[in-house]
Order: structure tokens, then C-alpha cells, then sequence
């Protein structure tokens, strides 16, 4: 950590406020787009009013599923401003950033602050995977966290990146004042055990998350402190129902809501993709639409298995 | 399944009984060799009896850890002779097998049972890996059944085969009155309880057993029956008292536990392997003694570490 | 192919044109930041002129090496103005460009057509990499080729972006009239020369390139057309020589330049990365400086071994 | 490599001569079984005294095409023996052993010495893959070697093994007397050109052949020495003509033929395997027949398929 560290981040919320708000379900909601494939904030904001009161503790703008990588500068702080409209009271706001280079990152992790982020998610390099060794990783996240006017949240999620923060790496980075949690999408629970371990969990000022409502129990048995998931946009009230299960220590019910979250959860996420997630929204009423290209919407044959799907999950909403 | 299947499986001990016996920690022993290099009954016995009075449900002879693949024919049955006389009674015995061809595996099956063994650990064939598909492996494992006078365990390992037993496959076979249970030592939870769902645990006539000390309290927390797990050998009863608190519910407990578990875990595992194992054996005053080449002893550096991870672990033994 | 591609397509230079100027050595070329991190583009304008005179036939602009991924929008114009300026009349001026979704690109493709590119070279959208199938690349890429005032190189290089295109899919896209060649830097000559054979090499309108040095020789030897190389930009007359002699049929030759080759060019790409690159160029007397976070310098072993290289291979240039 | 070498090897062929009977191309020949699944070492026979008059270099026994795996002791010994008694003089003569220990390996390489095998081709033990690092493998390889009547050929086939034999131990290994060469089938032609650089080839005591006809004339062309090829089986004399063709230094000419090769190779090999492979054999008149199960025989799709290429490739032949 550089001990010269902006003095603006003494006068912001304490960052152990943060992790708190952690601990429990956030939901990285997509970023909806009219007809005319533009993002429209009207069709966001009756998401997230509709969200807002499913139990949920937070949200995360412009993840992996708010193809914020399909969006330029301009619209990246619209969703953040509509969002961070929108989200109750109470609930986490946290915002995904992270550009290639050390010093755009930076400068993005500004930007989203001002815009009203509680908190950066902030995904690993990974174009030079080759070079994303433990050293240049914790350089790059220590840069952006001496900088950043919020706390971040290391964002890990190799099967898109190709590049794994390793477990002693995070907790090297736990060590920093301004890094308050993980997100891990990986959905190796052996690695998230060990960061768990490493990282000294349960701590006031870190919180680990999994990202990958395919593990959600396990990860939570085994420690983890809440869950950032794609598919709590589809089924919120069935995945607070499984956090809440598991931390009342209730795990045989938790291990049967996680047995009816299971089908739902992988056809929106690893079966049919961001365009099946948002499909599966319009057919609950919120506002899914179209995803951009090279995404490509569900075929008929997805529809109808996820429309299968969400109705034999239904009794649980 | 062939509804030609010997007539003889009917008279057996029914398979619905043996599914018991895996709900627990079952050890699947290194084989010891004398200083010459060649196989030792007598230390193999004096193992066993020691390990008979720490808790464990049962035994796997001949599997990964047992050096399978490093022992002939003849010292396959002496290994298997020697174990079964000095299993004590009440305790699981399993025999791992499992050739490339489906012929070989039915005959080495039939030895094994001749030999004593109450069920089999049966590996994916692998060399023609590119050719080991759903339907390949489905069709071998059926044959096997049909064709074993005892109940079989499906081996799945792809860390070492590089073919991995698909949920939808494992539950296919699960119908197979002759299989009664799995080993999966992938560690990938989320796949693990893809595969229990699709089962339909928890079952009479069916364990779900993980082979990754890893993931033992997550995969048990998601329903696991048991677990086959090489680490058992070094520390039995740390194992044992992972799942007894997780089966009574007690999963903070079981959470510390298996924090506790994990260092040692790793180290006689992946860390430095067989010969890693052997050596915490011998530090513990069972009878560890050398890997067959092309394996090789852990170097000093790795004994010091290993020995001061069973310092560490020690107090919960 | 959209058929209503824009008309002023036909006032081009005929993209016929263009795969003749590919069929010789390009140099993807690093951009040189000054002390303060900034570009500076005196540096790039000195490194083009030497270049310009060692028998290459054109430049890439914001490939891979050239950290493309770590300017903004900004810097991209100016390399992109500063490099068409100095790179000498006749030599191929190609342009990487590629954003995640297929809007951005397209825009991206205007733009860099503007700044002077007489070609584009395409990278595969790759956040999504699950979704990258062969159908929505191809989708995609026949859209920025709809839109493209200049033609498209596609680019394949699956060890950064977890996406490979499929022979199939080049085969595909090389029916479209401004889709005029391939940059394959996946290093894998079985399925390099199967695009070869499905797109039907020698074709007048379609150049295969390699991306890969240390396939150089085995490719031209298989058909490929020529090559883009970060090698080339520390050894370009060495490139050039193989590829002479390869053109010449003396395969003897290029296998004894390509066997000088090889040692250096692993030593500036996987070896020590764009670090070690823009060492080796300092070394020579170019400007190469600094890169950009998180890459990292090379350190002093990786320049000694660099220097050495360089010394050994020195006779050749 | 161990001084104390038996000394019947001074008493041997010298080592030197072997390397040029594998400057060609050898055909790793599938093991014929009969209606009944037994061995028929009449179709062996058969099968052999027609590819002896095609132009090959010699033979290999028991390789991976040769189901070896899929054989007991007495098996592999009656098909050396067989296909020895069938061989035409001149011809090389090599047998594929390999188990994963070292003493069962050097057990086995006796075996098939006495059986008649002027050399051997010894795969990489591989079920502890995680511990075969070079260390391990070379120290095995010399082991073997040391003890070996016959020189060896190392065996590199990582896409059924996942152990790549790196360049570096090859050349070590290469410095042994009794080592005479490498069959590379991982078609990695960046890491067969560095073990031809490392080896310091051409070397009249080891030659390096390929095993992967989709790389056979980039191969040659970047030095290999000659072929190791299951293809050949099916198209021995186009594999014989590019062969040829390279060595002769025309290029054009192996490249052309190369192309007419590619479609046949990947269809017999990665296409549908050893069964397509026999069911290739059955339509020219050879003894294919059956493969033993989990291998599974080629649809009457892939059959169709098989014999569209080979009608294709007819002229050629």
C-alpha cells in the first residue's frame, strides 16, 4: 500500500461500513436497451424499483452481465446515475470498472466514484494474461485502490479473463484499507476455502462473495460471507432464501432451495447467456429486451426451456 | 443395463446394503513397500489395524493413492489379501479397478471380488480420451455391472484421466441396480451437486461420495454421503470428526474443522503427492517407506514442511 | 454479405489490392511512452523511418505489442496519424482495432479508416468467449465488413483472447469481398493449414498471415502468404531473410535463418513479453521505453539474456 | 545416464544405425481382431505383407493405433511376434511398450527386446501426471535406456497423456547412447522446431520424426526427419510421396500432396479414431475389423464419410 494514499479517503464513509453490505444477496443487474438497441434509464429504473423490494441488500451496476464491456464512457455513467437513483435506501451500490492499464482504471474508478458508486467491483487485467502474474496483479490493484475515492472489491472471474487471483494474493490485498471484499466467479470452492482461510474470514473489514449461484450453499457452508449473482435478478426471493437458510445455520433447507435454484440459475447464466437471462426477465415482467452484438438472443427452443424452467421454480418466488 | 446379468448377483449380500457403509470416511491407503522396493505385507497389516480404531467407515485398497498402476497383477491380489484379513469387521473394503478395455475390466473385476472385495472403485478408461464420451463410458460401465459379482463405484478423477463422468451420465448408471455409488475426486462442487440432484439423494441404493479433502465440509454441506479421501490416512480421525459435525448439523463447527484440515490436506495431496503422503506416515509411526520411480520422495524442504504441518494439526488428533 | 453494403466500398482502391501488399514481413510495432508514461510520437516517427528501410513490407498499427488496449480513444488517432506519416510510400498500413460488442467496433473501423488505415485488422470479441461461437463471429465480423470503408484482416490469436476462429469461419468470411485476410497467431500449423485449404490458397484476393514466429519457416513452407510479426520489429532483415529464402524455395535457408530466429523471438514475446520487446529495441538503438501498468519492466536478468540473444543473432542483420 | 550400463550393448547394432531406418515414414499399425474379439495374427500378417511393397520405412508395433493398452502380456507378445515373422527385411521394426512405473517398463522393454523389436517406442508414464515434471521423466527415460537390450524412441503424445515432453529434456535425453529418437505426435510444430534446434539435429544417432499427419510436411520442412504415422495405415503412399517430395527439396509438390492428405488423416485419427482408422482398412481390402470396447465402431454416417474421402484421395494412391 503507497502510505500516501489520498487524505479525501478519511473523510468518507468508514470503509468497514462497507463490507457489511456485503453480506447478503446483490444482484449485477443488465443493463436494459429499447428497440433501438440504445440503453433506455426508464426501463432500469422500474427494474430496480421492483427489485428494490425482493430482500435483496444491494446492487452491482456495469458487471460482467451489465455488458458493460458494450458500452462507451457516456452510457457507463448513465447507468450508474439511473441506478444509483433508483436503489433504495439501505442497499449497496457498487459499480464495475476496470479498463486493461493500470492508469485508465484509475481513472475510471474516479469517474464511477463521483458518479455515486459506494463501492468498485474492479475485474482483473487480462488481455496480457501471460504477464498477470501475482506481482503485476498486486501492483495493479494496489495502484487503484491508493487512488480510488471508494473502497473496491477485487473482482475474480477466470472463465472470462483467463487470468485467477490466486488465494494468497487476495489476502495480500485484504491487507489494504481501501480493498473490503471478493467477488469470486470462478466457482472453485477449494480456492474459495483457501482464501477464506488466508484471508481470516469472518472480518469486519472483508468480505468474500461467490459468483456463482451454482455453489451458492457450499460457498456460504463453508464460510462466505454473502453472493453476488446473475441469477438473483431472475429469482431474488429464492437466493435471499438460501442466504438467509444457511445463516440461520439451516442447511438442509438451504441445500433444498439451492436444489431448486440449480436449473434456473445455470440456464441463465452458463446455458444461454446474458441473452437468456434478459429473456427470462421479460417473461417475469421486468424489463429484459435485446442484447447487443455479438451476443446474440435465445432460440425458440431456449425460450421455451427457460419459461419451463421459471415456472417450475415459481412456487419458490 | 443387460437383463442377461448373472443370476448369482441375486444371492448376494443385496446392494442396497453397501451404499451404508460409504456414509463416512473411507481411506484409500498407500501401498508400503520394503527398502528392496517390493510389496510388504506386514506393513500394510500393521497400518490397517492401526487405522481399524481411529473412526473410519472403511478402506479403498488399489486406488490413486495405493499405487494401482505401479503393481502387477500378483502383488495386486497379495495387497488385497493382506488388507481384507486385517480390515475389521463392520468396516467397508473396496478394491479399486479398472482397466483401458472393457474386457480386462471385467475380468480384473471379477479377480478383485474373488479376492474379497465388497464393491469396486472403477475408474474412466482414458487413454483414448478424445473417444470417452457419455455414450462410450456409459456402455463400459453397464458391462462391468452386468458382469461383477460384487456392486460397483464410479471413479471419476479427471485430474489424472482427463476425462471427466458427466452428471446426466452418473445418473443414467445410478439406475443400474449393480452401482451403487461414486467417487468424485474433481472437486468441482458445482458439478458434485449437479450430479446429486440428478441422483435424487439422498437414496438407499446410492452414495455420493467426494474424493477431495478440499471441498470435504462444502461437498457434505451440499449433501454428500461420504467421502474417500487420501489426506484420511495422515489425519483419520480430523476427517471423521469433518463429517460427524456435519452430519450432526454442527457445520460452524465443521467449518472450523475443516480449516484445520485444509494445510495438511493439500500438502500430502497435490502439494508433494505419494511420496508427500508416505513421508507424513512415517513422521506419524505408520509405515509410509518409498514411492515406486517414476514417482519420487518429497526433498528435505518438503519432509520439513510436511512435518510442520502435523505440529500444527496435531492437537485435533 | 449484407447486399447493401456501402456504395462508396466501389470507389476504393480494389481490396484485390491490398492481400499483395500482405504477402511479405509486417511489423506490429510497439508505441513508445516518453518518461512521463505519455506517447511520444517524435519516438514512434524515428522507429518507422529506420524501419521503413529493412525490407518490410508495412506496419501494424495498435496490434497486440502495440498496447493498444491500454490507450484511449485519443492516443489511438495520434499513433495512428504520427505512424501513416512516417511509414514510407508502397508499405501496407494496417490498423488493429476491435471493441467487445459489434457497434463499437464499427465505429472504432470508421474512425481508424479516417486516421489513413488502408486495412483493419479485426480482433475476435472475446469477453464473452462462451458465446463466441462460429455463428456469432461470424455475424459480427460480416458486419464491420458490411460497414468498413477499408478492408479487414481477421485476427486470431486464442492465447489471449480464449477464442479461436475455426477454419471453417475463415473460410466463410473470405467470401466476403472486404475480407481480405488472416493474422493467425495461435502458433497451431494443423489448423493453419487447414484455413489454408478451405479458404483455397493461392487466392489473389485472400492473404494468410502468421502471427507467430516461431512457426515462421513451417508456415510459408505450408502455403501461408506472410507474416506479421513482434519479432520482426528487433530483427526485421532476419524476418525478411526467411521469408526471401522460403519464397525463393530454398528451404534449407530459411530452416537455418529461422533456427537463428527463434531464440530471440520467443525471448520478445512469450519470454519476456512487451517488456522485453521494448528492451531489445532500446538495446538496438530504437525507442522502445517504457510500458504501461500493470506490465511490467523485464528485469536485469531478462536484459542480460536479451542482450546476449541480441549478440549471437547480430551477425544476421 | 547410469555408467554401469549392461555391456551386451557393445555387443548390439550400434545405436547409430537405427536412426536412419526411421528417416521415413513407419506405419503404427492397428492390432486386427477377429469376429470373436481375439487377436488374428493371420490378418496381421496379411495386412503387413501388403504395406511392406508401398515404399515405407518400417513398422510400429503396439503403438496407440495398436490398441496396446487394450492387450495383456501374451497378447502383445504374439502380435510382435507375428508382425516380426511378417516384416520385410530392410525394414525397421519397432515396438510401442510404456507402463507407468519404471521397473515395469524396463520388465516390459526386455520382453519385447527378446521378441524380436529393433527398437522401442517408450510413451511417457502419465497417471501421476501432476508429478512428471523433467526431473521424473528423465530420470526414467535413462533408466530405461540404461537397461534397455534396444535403443529407444521416446514417446511424446500429450493429447492422450496430458505430459508434454518439454524440448530441453528431449535434447538431454538425446544425449544418451541408447536414445535414438523422439516421435512427437503433439503436432506442436514451435515446440518440435526447438527440440530440433536443442537436439542439434540433423544428427546421425537420433533422428526426430512426427506422429501427426496434419503437420507431416511443415514438419519435414522445419527439419523432422521422418514420420511416425497412423494415416499412413490407410494412405501409405501419399504419406511416402510427401515424404519424398520434401526430401527432395519440392515443396510445391509436398505441399499439394499434403492437401490431399489432410481430410483422410484428421478422418482416420482425431475424425472417428481407431474405428474409422479399421473401417478405412476394411474398404480398401485390408484386415480392419473391430476395436475393442469402450472404443466404440464408426456410424454408418462416419462410414460414409470415410469412404467419400478415400474415393477422393483414390488417384493418388
Amino acid at each position: 500500500m503507497n502510505p500516501e494514499a489520498p487524505a479525501h479517503r478519511q473523510t468518507q464513509t468508514p470503509a468497514t461500513a462497507l463490507p457489511d453490505r456485503l453480506r447478503g444477496i446483490l444482484l449485477p443487474f443488465p443493463t436494459p436497451f429499447g428497440p433501438d438497441g440504445d440503453f433506455d434509464p426508464r426501463l432500469l429504473s422500474a427494474n430496480i424499483e421492483r427489485w428494490n423490494r425482493t430482500g435483496i441488500s444491494g446492487f452491482v451496476a456495469l458487471g460482467s452481465t451489465g455488458e458493460r464491456v458494450h458500452l462507451d464512457e457516456r452510457e457507463r455513467e448513465r447507468v450508474v446515475e439511473t441506478a444509483r437513483a433508483a436503489t433504495a435506501e439501505g442497499l449497496a451500490f457498487v459499480v464495475g470498472v476496470g479498463e486493461q492499464s493500470t492508469r485508465a482504471t484509475v481513472a475510471e474508478a474516479a469517474r464511477a466514484a463521483r458518479a455515486g458508486a459506494d463501492a468498485l467491483l474492479v475485474i482483473t487485467p487480462h488481455f496480457y494474461r501471460g504477464a498477470m502474474n501475482g506481482e503485476a496483479l498486486r501492483a495493479h490493484f494496489e495502484a487503484v485502490a491508493d487512488a480510488s475515492p471508494v473502497p473496491l472489491v477485487l473482482y475474480n472471474i477466470p472463465q472470462n479473463t483467463g487470468v485467477a487471483l490466486a488465494p494468497e494474493t487476495v489476502a495480500r490485498l485484504g491487507e489494504h484499507p481501501n480493498v473490503v471484499g471478493l467477488k469470486d466467479s470462478s466457482g472453485d470452492v477449494a480456492s474459495l476455502m483457501e482464501t477464506l482461510r488466508l484471508v481470516g474470514t469472518p472480518r469486519a473489514d472483508f468480505a468474500v462473495t461467490t459468483g456463482h449461484a451454482g455453489v451458492l450453499h457450499p460457498a456460504l457452508a463453508a464460510g462466505a460471507d454473502g453472493a453476488i449473482l446473475a441469477a438473483a435478478c431472475v429469482v431474488p426471493r429464492l437466493c435471499v432464501a438460501v442466504f438467509e437458510a444457511a445463516r440461520a445455520g439451516d442447511h438442509e433447507r438451504a441445500r433444498a432451495l439451492q436444489r431448486r435454484l440449480a436449473p434456473v440459475a445455470r440456464a441463465v447464466t452458463v446455458g444461454y447467456g446474458i441473452g437468456g437471462l434478459k429473456a427470462a426477465l421479460d417473461l417475469l415482467g421486468y424489463h429484459g429486451g435485446p442484447v447487443r452484438a455479438p451476443l446474440r438472443p435465445p432460440d425458440e427452443g431456449a425460450r421455451r426451456e427457460i419459461e419451463k424452467l421459471l415456472k417450475e421454480v415459481d412456487s419458490s418466488q
